[in-house]
């Protein structure tokens, strides 16, 4: 029923979340060997405690929030919370390795934060979040589901197929054009933020742009529309990152 | 009344507008010789049509949004209009001269106007309006009154002094706060938004910080506790613009 009335695919990919796309691909564009550690959601604040890795800020109820990703660096058995920070740990650790967020950037990456979040991640959050939570084992699914509907409300609501959902997409695709027009401001159209070469902020919309695409399905029609906004300049955008979606 | 109620400072200062200080400091940073041009509301949009200079956009009534700062170079008989698109002017047209905006940096910059406008500006916004109008000639009190009452109500209930106001205080140096986290990210301390140079993100800033300490006083509680927040990084902040606040 669910499946049908919203159209999510049937098929799952375990690879779904966009802030741990966020670490693969930082590590995947460094070179850098890691394995993945798969967690079920019950047991993600378990997992960090056992690591040592902290949370990333507190609850409205005061409660610690663990989230992912996190990693341990055994060659410096180091733990970290927070997909920009470890980046940023990544780049200072693994210097030799290409560099995510060059340091003349480091505050104008951070700024590009905000700016994304408000701009292309917060509008695609009524489409994500039910979406993902198909993707889930029932374990997850329950957690995924009680948790977020507490504050939020029941899922199936947040974007009902037909003019609400239809008027999510305008927003994302308006989003996305307004960081089209970042991409061109100095009339230089750009592929990349700083140019040629790839940087976090890339691989922040990346992380998004890819749980389109695999989570509602590469013969969707929302991905076939994204890859056809603003020139076609999303589907090229994402086929740079073809050779850094390995996942392990 | 409106002075004593509201606490306006009672001199006027003909440089308040925090958008044409981004294009002065602009033009002071990269040492470019200019004259400016002083207009009246009223005057703007036609004088705007007289040197060829575009408006910005359009009104929601479809009529043309002409706005200051635009800039007249006789040396390339070119109008250019809007804060943003004048410093990359200046940078193309004037290479030798210090740059602004870093080639590789144009989007980070575009992502981080997108930012400190949520973050900073619009929370500036009801304290900044009603006191700008409190330092114009009545021509253009008039029309500046009128038009943003148009939108937004009458200006004296803006932000009427006591906890709205307040409010309003707090949520600007929780912007601050949060901007003074974006310049130390990486764990490295930064004055400026690129590390030791100033480039445009910073005279974006120091645009709405001058127009508190000159239209607010500089002896003003408001500009005193502006400096001490954060541990007084934004004092020493406009001490390092001290040098380009000429006003020609």
């Amino acid at each position: 029923m669910l499946k049908t009335s919203h159209r999510y695919q049937d098929t799952k990919d375990q690879a779904w979340s966009p802030n741990t796309w966020k670490t693969r691909f930082s590590l995947n564009y460094k070179g850098l060997p890691y394995k993945t550690q798969w967690v079920e959601y019950p047991h993600i604040a378990g997992l960090c405690k056992d690591i040592g890795a902290p949370p990333i800020g507190t609850y409205p109820n005061g409660s610690p929030e663990y989230t992912l990703p996190v990693i341990y660096d055994p060659n410096t058995k180091t733990a970290v919370s927070e997909s920009a920070l470890i980046a940023r740990y990544l780049d200072k650790t693994y210097p030799d390795a290409p560099t995510l967020i060059p340091a003349a950037t480091d505050a104008l990456h951070a700024a590009f934060q905000e700016a994304i979040e408000m701009t292309f991640i917060v509008p695609l959050l009524p489409i994500m979040l039910p979406a993902s939570n198909h993707q889930l084992n029932p374990v997850s699914e329950e957690y995924f589901r009680r948790t977020r509907e507490a504050r939020f409300g029941k899922l199936e609501e947040w974007s009902p197929l037909g003019p609400v959902r239809d008027a999510h997409w305008k927003a994302i695709e308006a989003g996305l054009h307004k960081v089209t027009k970042w991409l061109s401001m100095d009339g230089n159209e750009k592929l990349f933020f700083m140019g040629e070469t790839i940087s976090y902020a890339d691989i922040t919309l990346a992380s998004f742009l890819i749980w389109i695409r695999k989570v509602l399905g590469p013969d969707s029609q929302e991905w076939k529309n994204v890859k056809r906004w603003d020139g076609g300049r999303w589907g090229k955008f994402m086929e740079a990152f073809e050779k850094y979606e390995t996942v392990v």
